[in-house]
Order: C-alpha cells, then sequence, then structure tokens
C-alpha cells in the first residue's frame, strides 16, 4: 500500500493526551474542556433519546436546528440567512472543512494557508490533489497578517484561502479593517473562501467577532465552519455546521452526503432547543475570558511571557527567558518532569518554525489551572 | 464553482423519504426501522452522558469499545484480532467507505463495482480521482456474481473491488465458495477490498454470514465495514466501524483523523456496554426474518413476483406483470397514488438499467407492513 499521507504519524493532539495520560501529568494540551456541559443540554438528549428520535436524520439536518442558527446568524450581522438552502449540520467542523475543500479545490489548484495553522488543513488540501502555499506570520508582530504578503502569494491556480478567527493556536482575531483588505484581494478573483470559526463565541474584552459573514464580498464565496462542541462544552458530540451562499451549499451537500450523510439525530433536537435560550451562548464570552484571566494569574510569577490572547480556549507563551530547547523537546519534557502537558506551536508550521512558544488550553477547571501554574513558575 | 460531482442532484433517499413525508405515505423506501432501539441502549447512553463522558474520544474509538468489538470478531471467525491495531470507530459505515477509498485510490485507479449497488461507492470513487469499473449483475440469474466476468475486468489499473455482503438492494448473499474464487483472483496482486457488511447480522434461514475475514487471502487486504445503527435500530446514530490489517488501519486512520477526526463519546460508552451481551445482536437474524416472512405473508397477494431475501432488510420485487411503466415512474406514482413509498432498483445502476424492480424495506411495524401489504395488493 502506497501512502498518499502527507503527514505520516498520529496528530499531536493524539500523542499528547496519551503522553499526558501515561505520565498522569496535568493535560492542557489538547483543546477540549475537563469540565461538563450543562445538565439541561445533556437532560434534551436524554429527552428524545428516550422519545425514539433514534433514525437517520435528514441529509442537511433537521428543519427546526437549521432554522434557529439560520435565525441566530440573521440576528447577528443582521443578514437574511436561509435554513433550507444555506445551512447543513455535520459531524463536527472538522467535516465541514473537509467537505468544503473537496467541494472546490480539484487536482492541480493552489490553496493559501496562513500558518500557525490547525493540523488538519494541509493533509485534507493534499489528499485532494491541491497544493498549500503557506504566508507565514510569526509572534514578533503578534502574528499580524500583512495582506499585501496574501496578495504576492495569489496566482493563476489560487482556487482558495482558509482563514480562522479566533485562531488557534495564536488567540489572535481578526479585525473589520482585516476582511477589508481581504474583499480587495479577492473581489475580481473566483478565489473561494473558508472561514474555520469554531471559536466565535469565545472571544474577550469586548471585541467582536468579525465572521466572514460580516462583509458581503466574502460572504458570496465563503464557507464558514462552526462547532457546537466548542461552544457548549461537548468536543465529544462531533456537532457543527456549514454556512454558504446557496450555489456553495449544493455542492458542499453533494460531498457531505457521500462522506457521513447525516449527524447523530437526538443531538441535533437537543441543540435545537439549546440555541433557542441566547443566553446559553452569550454568557460563553465571559465565562471563557475568565478563564483565560485565571490562567494567566496563575502564571503570572512564571519566567514566560506573553500576550493576552484575544479569544479561542488558548493562550501561547515564549520560554526563550527560560531555555533554549526546542519546543516540541520541552513539551515533552514538561509533560514527563513537571507535570504539565501543552502543544509545541512548531507543529503548526509547515517547516515547523520554533519561535520557542507553547500554547496551553485553559479551558479547565480553576483547581487543574491553579496547579498547573504552580509547577510552571518552577521552571 | 465547477462541480467536481459525478451526480448532481440528491440522493434518492432523500427524494423519496421526503415524497412519502409530504403525501402522507407509508415509507418503505429509506432503509430505517420505524421502531425504536431496546431501552437498554438509550438507558446507557443517558448514563455516559449524565457521567459527563462527552469530550473527545480518541482519535481510533474507545478502548474498551475496541476490545469487545475485536473480541466478537475473534470469536465469531476463530482469529485473532487486535483491538488497538485493527479495529478504528467511524461516524457511520458511510464514512468508513469513504476512508477506505480516500486510503488506496490515487488519481486514475480504477475500481471495480458489482453493480446494483449503493450510491455512494461511485461518487467516493469519483471524487478522489479512480474511475468506476461495472460488472453488471441482472434478476435473471438471482444476481449470482459470475467470478470469470469480475476476472475480465481486472487490469493493470485496478485498484479495489468493492463487495457487499448481506445485499443492499438484492438481499443477496456471498457463499463460501464466492470467497474461495474471489481469493482465488486476487490472490497475486496488489488489489484491495472494502467489505461493506453493514448487514453482517440481518441474514436469513440460517445461513451464515461469509465474511470476508473468513478468507486468509481476503482477510489480508480488506477494509470491512460495519454499522451498529443498522444491527441496533439506530441508524440516526451514525456509528459504525472499520477493520482492517494494521498497515492498512494505520492508512485509514490517517484519513480518519482529518475527516471526522472522532466518533460521539457517550455512544461509543454505551455500545461497548451493549455489546457485552451477545443476546442482543444474536436475536437480530430472527427478529429479522420474521419482518421479511410478514412482508411476504402481507404481498402473498398482490401480483409482484420475488424470490425472498437471503439477508438486508430489503425485498425486492418484479412487477412486469403488472404495468409497462418504467421503475423511477412507478415508485413515484405508488407514492402518491397507493400511499406506500419504495426505491426503484434501476438508480442502483450507472445505466439506469430498469428490469422492472422495486425495492421494499421491511424494518417497520407489523401494522405498517400490514397496511402496506393492504395497498399494495390492490395494485
Ligand atoms: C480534534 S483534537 C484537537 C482539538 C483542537 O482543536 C486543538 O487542540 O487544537
Ligand atoms: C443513508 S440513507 C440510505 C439508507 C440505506 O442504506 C438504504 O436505504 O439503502
Amino acid at each position: 500500500i502506497t501512502s498518499k499521507q502527507p503527514n505520516t504519524g498520529t496528530t499531536i493532539f493524539t500523542v499528547m493526551s496519551k503522553l499526558a495520560a501515561d505520565c498522569g501529568a496535568l493535560n492542557l494540551s489538547q483543546g477540549f474542556p475537563n469540565f461538563d456541559c450543562s445538565p439541561k443540554l445533556t437532560d434534551l438528549v436524554t429527552h428524545y433519546l428516550k422519545k425514539g428520535m433514534n433514525q437517520y436524520a435528514p441529509m442537511a439536518g433537521i428543519q427546526p436546528f437549521r432554522e434557529v442558527i439560520a435565525q441566530k446568524i440573521s440576528d447577528a450581522y443582521q443578514i437574511n440567512y436561509h435554513p433550507d438552502t444555506e445551512v447543513t449540520i455535520v459531524s463536527g467542523a472538522t467535516e465541514a472543512l473537509y467537505a468544503a475543500i473537496v467541494a472546490v479545490v480539484h487536482q492541480g489548484d493552489e490553496v493559501i494557508l496562513l500558518e500557525p495553522c490547525y493540523d488538519s488543513y494541509a493533509p485534507a488540501v493534499t489528499l485532494n490533489g491541491g497544493t498549500p502555499v503557506y504566508v507565514t506570520l510569526t509572534p514578533e508582530n503578534g502574528y499580524k497578517i500583512d495582506w499585501n504578503v496574501v496578495k504576492s502569494k495569489i496566482t493563476e491556480r489560487t482556487k482558495l484561502i482558509i482563514l480562522n478567527t479566533p485562531h488557534n493556536p495564536t488567540g489572535t482575531v481578526l479585525s473589520e479593517d482585516d476582511l477589508t483588505q481581504l474583499a480587495e484581494i479577492v473581489r475580481d478573483t473566483n478565489i473561494f473562501l473558508i472561514g474555520d470559526e469554531v471559536y466565535e463565541h469565545i472571544i474577550f474584552d469586548g471585541r467582536e467577532h468579525w465572521s466572514l459573514l460580516r462583509n458581503p464580498i466574502l460572504q458570496e464565496r465563503s464557507f464558514i465552519c462552526g462547532s457546537f462542541g466548542k461552544t457548549f462544552h461537548v468536543t465529544g458530540w462531533k456537532i457543527g455546521y456549514c454556512l454558504a451562499p446557496k450555489a456553495l451549499t449544493e455542492e458542499f451537500r453533494k460531498v457531505h452526503q457521500w462522506l457521513t450523510f447525516s449527524t447523530v439525530t437526538p443531538i441535533q433536537y437537543a441543540l435545537a432547543d439549546f440555541l433557542k435560550e441566547p443566553d446559553n451562548y452569550l454568557s460563553i464570552p465571559k465565562f471563557y475570558q475568565e478563564k483565560r484571566d485565571k490562567f494567566l494569574t496563575c502564571i503570572k510569577d512564571s519566567r514566560f511571557t506573553y500576550t493576552p490572547a484575544h479569544g479561542s480556549f488558548f493562550q501561547c507563551v515564549n520560554y526563550q527567558n527560560i531555555t533554549d530547547e526546542g519546543d516540541y523537546d520541552l513539551a515533552i519534557r514538561l509533560t514527563r518532569e513537571i507535570g504539565v502537558a501543552s502543544i509545541p506551536v512548531s507543529v503548526f508550521y509547515n517547516q515547523k518554525n520554533d519561535y520557542k512558544i507553547l500554547r496551553f488550553c485553559f479551558a479547565k477547571d480553576d483547581e487543574t489551572l491553579e496547579r498547573a501554574g504552580e509547577h510552571l513558575c518552577k521552571l
């Protein structure tokens, strides 16, 4: 068997979570909460399980769920979003990303990725015959995007640009001005966009989420990937959505129907009800801002340097004051010796650029954050 | 946007289920039960939901689930199957099929499909740069496979053959002799196999399920796709598995991790427990044989002709004694006028060969089967 896989081996998340478990370390590596979701939500799933909602959902998702999502998006961004033709329920945002890539990327197409970036983008592009073209962002200037550099990477073959806001791993967010500059670049092209917006509700210090949907030039060419797992502390439920204009949604669904066909029915009904109470998601920014602040308080006596994350549930820290070690080696050593697992940010760069940065997930209960802080301050 | 999709439009299952709902017809089209699963199973899911098993499962699936599956397979086929390296949990058998195809099919490869066949195979092959090569089975000789014809289709480019037993839509099953003949054909080649065995427990009249795993020459090159949705009356839970030897499982997981990454955690724990009581699946053949017999009793005064299904929860019937209409037109008309929805079998042929056959799903409560029978006998 000849591998078609660009990245052999296992994702860093599996590697580090397993190492953390084996060492009994605090696991601040893989991005998931160690606290539970609202009991209202598990009660709702139980209700629909018991009611017998256990057979195939329609391929695009159940109607009431698509409706409440369309309404939420329409209200949030003052646009008119259609549940039947522009919203598709998927088996997690990873599936949404993969299906959108299958839908638009043909053999030989180029796809612009802004690195550091989530580790599924490049393999998904490569498996579908595309070539990733990288724009490299660095910590020196706070990972700010120079849109002239993005523009300089565009060729006749550019088919797609993948954006991510709030950003994993760096915690940065796009601004209205970023969207305007991107719109200038793509307006007279046939380039599609993916907006990986799974942390849409995890954004801090009063910042607004600038979804690609908020700029009409971007909206008409975008697939927006969202995740209920991230928003509602249920990463194990593997349910998300893809928003796209009608023509793009049609192509997306043609792929989705062969990839997974449909998504867990009782969970769809439960989330449809849960979304009807806006407080269930409007409370999330404050909740996670407190988590971020708690983590920063816990590491304030450490020798790490950092800029507070603006969004996502990750905090990156620079350790070059402390050691010269490579970030991968250090992440392994801290797990084994200090008992705290993190993710080395070099894994999110194609060439494994090592800027001496570790990523910590602060979606953890306060006690875990406190104990992690104690260990990390010893370094 | 230029479509990459070979089949535009929507799957027949969505079309017919929607038409059935719109007409208030009895829906014997799409393959799902209209009765519920065991309350033990929903109790178990509820238990794990409440226990907080709501975050990412490991990418390959939780350990106890893989273990009980490996044990079940090892016991059933007297082989030694390994949970860590040969079993992967997926978000439904559709995902397993797609991921196995991504794992082995390269641009320009040929894939042999035995038609009629499930409608996701060809699009999944085409989307990954492969070319479907068809072996056409016909009702005249009971859809029996002539392995010499299969052999004659093999070229230097043949990468994969997809088999399905028990078979959807025809209800036929492979025999030990079929496996032996297939093994002769592939033994000195590099051809891979997919065994779509989602109806493994839905098999009648004392017949044995001849999994590709039972022939060592086939086993070493096979991806076996299984479904808990079909076996336990929970098609809406979207959970299945892929069995493959270590080297193939490694490639499979490399794809699975970018496609969906992992599958709903509380459902994995629940099914792991449920599988520990063999009676939960050993009772299924008898249960569905009674359903088949019930349906056949209900249509015995109709003018349809048929051979009783040997497996799957579908019964095909020939209507050429009754009308000359095309099967697609007739399926639509029966839904509208007689109030019973079915699937025209021509949709499972690449060239839409119409042998005047309709497929009925008998995974329905007795009252539904009786009412459907009454309507159909009027024809
Ligand atoms: C799918 S496992 C990875 C979870 C995650 O989003 C992250 O840790 O970055
Ligand atoms: C995924 S919907 C189709 C269900 C099914 O297997 C069938 O009806 O053949």
